[in-house]
């Protein structure tokens, strides 16, 4: 049975207005991924230095040290508490502060990057020391990373993995539509994008082989996926209602959670994915705030009517989906040594997931489950409804059976050594600016 | 196909001698846990304060608080980096240093502790503020647990289960004696023992029904099982190699693996168990040394003729099994109000286990996994070959059908509100001291 319709109440003010626009010129670009409405945070070190890492904001090609700006005295009016957590190494401690503090923060840092506001623009002694060029840096992960929780809430990509290893049955089990299916992932291994990923060694076993062989994994694999940042904690015991779990909501990523399919296939039963998973994930560096994503929020796809009725605990009372375009590419070396463009291979949109990130957190603490700052929960594979918008190669070419063609003359049917593989994320609509998530890139280096 | 046996060489020096006592009497009494050939490393804090948490040892009925035992001059001659961790408000620290400053703490903790030494023994003004009793501390989390994996290494245990769930199969899955099946837990909610376990909410549907709902666990059970702390890291893409896994394992605690087993049927196929699990996971306070189980470390059972030879990775260079005792005990409401003894509803030995501790930790990095100092990896339900070793309620009432009766006069076929769930573990051999683990106790409240 379909879900009543709820009203979809924006809540939009002047951080998201079109025309704002920064004297960073290249943050007013039509087609940048951050302009002065985004202001995704995320921590970072100069390239070359041992300097203490500090949380950014980025700005068009330059990233804002809020460190440094708030000792410049060019950021101003934060409350302590705010300012403290802004001097840290990593973002868990703003995290932690809940939205009023993101709401403050947002403003204040809003304003001093504003065209019309003099206080940092016009004062170029402080450039040098507040402002990197994007491309100086070495980008950290984010946040201490406590734990890792993937989920599976593409219908699309459930049905697809279900036709192809049940082909006589329903291609989604009995609980896909009542439960948003997730596993706890390996908090240890989330890497920062561009970190290489070296080919995982384990146990496969061929089909027809008597016995399982260890050796480097042959069906290596991406999975596109958004992932989501938890704010303030929630101790052991407390559920949090779907009314209230945007307050724990901080921001989202990408996510590529690099799979090794022969792997997964001989150890997932009964237990679920371990070593198939637990070798790398890799996350964009920046997170972009549920506050710059807000016009981006829209309703789900509708239910279909044969869907079963939700549970009271998981039905939406805000509209929780995200207009998100998603893409994946891929470089191969020989590409990449040509001077060829990376090669888009699917493109998605996140709004078609059947789970919200709402629902997610909500199922996750249903049972007590306590949550803290800078935990990481991602969506699983995002598949779109057709077939050029499958978010994994087992997906995209049905198992090997359907290889993706590569603009060098060569064919994939998983990822080969040298690859590179560019997942990249952006709102976008009438009315309001792009919203970007930068990309989350990896290259394939050959097992040892 | 069997493996060739092992020599095993024991490593035994001055801190196993039998014949060494303690002027802490109760550390001499033969059914004493901690004895001064064990020394378990806990985090304590004074009951009732807001002291910043201490590194103890045990020693009988006290507790010997390290840095106030460093700051009176009582423990002397350590390296200054060891020093440093044993200051810390976690074992993290010293978990990271490896195995030459564990063996020195323990040395220079056995010194100060001997009967034959009169450094703190006789200077009696600084016992108040070095030795503290055992019950006059609130025990801790010993360190901060990155990341948490449980693995299903009974081989007994599967074996029943898989009978159970496929009765008309072959009860072990193809990859059982091939890999140490394992899966990622929840870090966030690994809780020292007494913590309160407050029976889960969850999604669960009965076979009869057409629909799940969202109520309190029906099917609430404790599992018996065996963890481990990881010591120094290894780098993301490093694997350990099984002879050097030793290097890396600090020291083993009781694990109770709290499960749902109703919200576990409805929602494990296919990613594993999820919510069925990550309400609770109850560790004891100490953590019992690599270095003092020594005397325990034995060859593991003999592998049957039909068993599978193992890959070279996981082929043991070193005897690495453990002769630890086991016991579960129930204590409901009614018999703790009457005063009546906790009743024993199962014990096993961990010397039965199908995979060992470092087989565990050498298959979980064989994909380059990096670990990290506190992470804890638990052994899965420990079963014994006898009906009376099944380590959980669904194996020893094989589903409920045979509920298991308590000497208040009630039956159990899954736990109740107010039962409290002791597991206990202890080594015990002729010529050597017994070496103890204490208890991991939780009582079930009410659901909310």
């Amino acid at each position: 049975m379909a879900q009543s319709p709820r009203k979809l109440t924006m809540h939009i003010d002047e951080t998201h207005d079109p025309v704002r626009s920064s004297w960073i010129e290249s943050a007013n670009l039509a087609d940048c991924d951050f302009p002065i409405q985004n202001l995704p945070f995320g921590v970072f070190r100069r390239a070359g230095t041992d300097d203490a890492p500090s949380i950014g904001v980025a700005i068009g090609d330059r990233i804002l040290d809020v460190r440094a700006a708030i000792e410049a005295g060019a950021i101003t009016g934060l409350d302590g508490t705010t300012a403290c957590a802004l001097y840290a190494n990593t973002l868990n401690d703003l995290m932690k502060l809940g939205r009023s503090a993101w709401v403050e923060a947002r403003k204040a840092i809003a304003r001093v990057l504003d065209a019309s506001c003099p206080d940092l623009r016009d004062a170029t002694d402080k450039h040098d020391v507040c402002l990197i060029y994007s491309g100086d840096v070495e980008m950290l992960n984010p946040a201490v990373i406590g734990d890792y929780t993937d989920f599976y809430a593409s219908r699309n990509h459930a049905t697809n993995v279900g036709k192809m290893f049940r082909p006589d049955g329903d291609p989604l089990l009995p609980n896909y539509r009542h439960l948003p299916v997730g596993y706890h992932g390996r908090a240890s291994t989330v890497v920062p994008s561009g970190t290489p990923i070296r080919r995982p060694i384990g146990q496969t076993k061929a089909d027809d082989a008597d016995a399982p062989t260890f050796g480097p994994c042959r069906l290596l694999d991406y999975e596109l996926e958004m992932g989501f940042f938890v704010g303030p904690a929630t101790p052991l015991g407390d559920r949090i209602p779907i009314a209230r779990a945007a307050e724990h909501l901080f921001g989202m990523c990408i996510v590529n959670d690099w799979s090794a399919r022969d792997i997964q296939k001989w150890e997932y039963v009964p237990l679920g994915p371990f070593n198939a998973k637990n070798f790398a994930t890799s996350i964009s560096p920046w997170i972009v705030t549920l506050d710059a994503l807000e016009p981006y929020r829209v309703a789900g796809p509708p239910r279909q009517s044969d869907d079963p009725m939700m549970l009271d605990y998981l039905k939406p009372t805000h509209d929780m989906s995200l207009d998100i375009n998603v893409e994946v590419h891929i470089a191969s070396k020989t590409m990449r040594d040509r001077g060829m463009p990376a090669h888009r291979v699917s493109r998605a949109n996140f709004r078609d997931m059947f789970w919200t990130i709402a629902q997610m957190l909500v199922h996750h603490t249903s049972t007590g489950c306590a949550v803290n700052p800078g935990d990481l929960m991602a969506s699983g594979t995002i598949s779109g409804p057709t077939e050029d918008g499958r978010g994994c190669l087992l997906e995209m070419t049905w198992r090997g059976q359907n290889p993706v063609s590569l603009p060098d003359g060569s064919e994939r049917k998983f990822l080969q050594d040298g690859d590179e593989v560019i997942i990249s994320a952006f709102c976008e609509k009438e009315g309001y600016r792009r919203i970007g998530f930068g990309s989350c890139r990896g290259i394939v280096e050959p097992a040892t």
